[in-house]
């Protein structure tokens, strides 16, 4: 079993290191510039820097379900890298938003289009699983 | 392994699409109503919208989790139909919490219903597993 | 295979209630103060109870993703008490941080403590996968 679900535990794995890399951008931001929790205002760049660990949070399960979804019903190793893309884009989109709300914009669509793909996937590899007869399933399982 | 969590994998499919339905709508309201990432206020009806997509993000994880286990433990069939129906009451929530705020309170109770009603079955699966002898299991396994 | 995560399963079904809880909690303080949704402040005791629960439920998914990765490709047992703890350091966290925001550091720190513990025995499951020849994989697989 470990074998067909070790490079989606790997991406996972990332998806998390990811996620407390943000965190802790949060945690620097509100240091920078003096704003105790339970607030969540008070400065434009601390602003942009918590809705954009809180966009990525929000989105975190959805882009775990899809890749695990895509990745046992479609292809591990294809659902894999595009994992490891929307990672990339999910970076870029921390770093962009940080420095500016537009610059949130080219990134946050690239996350989005490799969502839909891993969905594609998804959605793909279910329809094949039900619809095919079981020996021409290989195709979409490596 | 694919035929036991087929079924589970579906719903889960669904429930990303609803999700994405939601964020689409928050992305509308901030059009119609002008207001502009980070922002999360301005006025009444977005900020409805808003908290609705929120709720049921928040949500997500907790009946994916509660899915799954259920389904793997208890049955998927059964596990399934509960989840197409919490999906369904998500659907009224949110329309209901986007027109006034007392209409997000009916299906709340609902889908909340269904959570508890998930979360039993996965309890009783896990005690089925755990206390029942190994032959005597089959009831609950499909 | 449900021998392999029942202990997860049961630590996933544990933090699920443990979530429940502070949904609770929230929507009794809202009652108390007299804070309807979607507002989310009014009073100091509310908004720290709603930070908590939004906090703790941030958490939840990628507390669950590095349970179940650490405790297929780890060991169950060892990852299912680590989860134990962090459920126990979460509901310490949320009672301290009722009380004041200072209160919630002490807990908040013992359970960042245990998710890079799940983390590490997660990377060192995959590591063992990954490098180990598969005789030699046995010891971190109970």
């Amino acid at each position: 079993m470990r074998n067909q679900i070790d490079l989606l535990a790997t991406v996972t794995v990332l998806g998390v290191l990811e996620q407390a890399y943000f965190a802790l951008q949060v945690i620097y931001a509100r240091r920078k510039y003096k704003i105790s929790p339970p607030n969540t205002t008070g400065h434009p760049e601390f602003e942009r820097i918590f809705r954009a660990q809180a966009n990525c949070s929000e989105y975190f399960p959805i882009f775990i379900s899809l890749l695990w979804v895509a990745g046992i019903f479609f292809h591990q190793g294809m659902a894999a890298a595009c994992g490891l893309l929307y990672l990339y884009t999910r970076f870029k989109y921390f770093q962009g938003y940080t420095v500016a709300t537009q610059g949130r914009l080219g990134p946050l669509y690239a996350s989005a289009r490799l969502l839909w793909l891993l969905l594609g996937l998804a959605v793909a590899g279910l329809l094949a699983h039900f619809l095919l007869p079981t020996p021409l399933r290989g195709w979409a399982l490596a």
